[in-house]
């Protein structure tokens, strides 16, 4: 079967995954389980969950706490968008040509509609208890997707690009760096390191997987800084150069354009190397990756 | 020793124990770890920790995931706080005489520093696992904690709350009853279940202990309700009916002034003998109930 179809495959695989755990919509607060559930069915790659399950396949895993877990890393995926978008944070009215969340149900629900979304992430991986109550890769698993997707993870990277935006500051290289791991790669570490946690991968293999994500994680980044400049490329009729005016920085701006191909070029290899080097089946996952970081859009 | 003292020693105690479990300050996201702290440590009674120490102890508990939960739903009722305030929500600048986050580090960070007190809730009690990774009650806390904290808890009270308000909705009794149980109890409950479930309380123990915790909750809250009611009547001089204005709509207004007060002490000494009748010792806690349901501000 073509990669394509593959995808396709699994992202509705996904979805009805992403079904299954959202809660009904009945009661006196269905306004807000409407609104979660909005929030996760607009749509979207379904990358990090997918990941996950890539991860947890390539080891042989059997621990049934995969799906509470690949549906929680959506929802927290989720609410950070959801709260990305709020007029006090980046103010978008639509994304991926839907109406955002508080676009739909107004300010105060969007608020809401994160929080609830990112409680209810950790309540349905939590749950997975109810299915294997001694399992201890449960907890370690909670404990690497709170990181993961907290202060040291990318709550941490929002918090800084946020606040350099505010400032209009020129961010140094290192910060530049520090907001691409964290609010960017963070999830996706969560995702392979939890994958792997779930399935019993060694402490070394979780975390040549995370080194994978990290890596999978920048080079994405990465190649969407060098789509947006070819992007405004094209609109403008003319190239952008060092000029850009009260733009924001980016990668590109560090290290120019084609430096930044490079990077993504060699972090991608090296992502690839050290994957293979786990000696695992890893053919789907691998053209994820290639996929992902050779996206021309 | 006298109730006031033992309880200044024990608010002291538990905010020597938040100091320990809260984030130092340092890093690129350093902002976002002062809002944190500051929103934690700008005071409150610290109710809900304590109640969850108290049935801890009652029960005879020993496991050491006790102080990371505490600090875990103090975390909790903070977020809902700081979320709360914003200007999207009450739109509140002051809470106990000091700024609200969001009117000292601004709207996003207050966003964000809410987004981060939650995860972080979940990243610190999930880590007692760190401690005790085979403790099968640290999942079952887990599972009590996010479930009284998520849409069919806290949130899920407050969403009603808010839709009513934004909607200028005259609310059923019943509704009311939702608002309540989950708005105010749910977390009242999360402290005495945790407590119980981490010291090894049996399932009934801590059913009743939930019973309890709901019952205080709603005499706590219609108290809330009766000194909202009493404190307008003397700014105005003169008594308020059931003329009340474009008032929102409370226990009272349904009730009347006597009926809630009687409801009050019926409530307190439904829980006060369900609590005794688990045959342990229970001064402090009993003691804090009253203090709770009988003040005067």
């Amino acid at each position: 079967m073509d990669f394509e179809k593959q995808l396709q495959e699994k992202i509705a695989q996904i979805e009805a995954l992403l079904q299954a755990y959202l809660p009904k919509e009945e009661g006196y607060q269905r306004t807000i389980l409407e609104a979660m559930n909005y929030s996760v069915m607009a749509g979207g790659k379904r990358l990090r969950p997918m990941m996950m399950q890539e991860a947890y396949i390539m080891f042989g895993g059997t621990s049934q706490a995969i799906g509470p877990f690949m549906a929680a890393l959506e929802m927290i995926h989720t609410y950070s968008l959801v709260h990305d978008d709020l007029p006090a944070m980046d103010n978008d009215l639509y994304r991926r040509g839907k109406k955002t969340t508080h676009h739909v149900y107004g300010e105060a629900m969007g608020i809401l509609a994160g929080d609830a979304l990112l409680n209810y992430a950790y309540e349905t991986a939590a749950k997975s208890f109810l299915l294997e109550p001694e399992n201890v890769n449960i907890g370690k698993a909670l404990i690497k997707l709170s990181e993961k997707a907290g202060v040291y993870g990318m709550v941490g990277g929002q918090v800084v690009d946020v606040e350099a935006e505010k400032k209009q500051e020129v961010i140094t290289k290192e910060k530049l760096d520090f907001i691409h791991h964290n609010k960017t790669a963070a999830l996706i570490e969560a995702a392979l390191a939890v994958g792997g946690i779930l399935s019993g991968a060694s402490d070394t293999e979780v975390q040549k997987l995370e080194l994978v994500a990290r890596k999978i994680g920048l080079a994405f980044q990465i190649q969407d800084d060098i789509l947006d400049v070819i992007g405004k490329e094209e609109v403008l009729g003319k190239p952008i150069g060092s000029d850009a005016r009260n733009e924001k920085v980016t990668y590109v701006t560090y290290e120019g354009i084609e430096k930044s191909k490079e990077d993504v070029a060699r972090l991608t290899d090296e992502a690839l190397e050290l994957l293979h080097s786990l000696g695992k089946e890893d053919s789907f996952l691998s053209e994820l990756f290639l996929h992902l970081v050779n996206r021309e859009k």
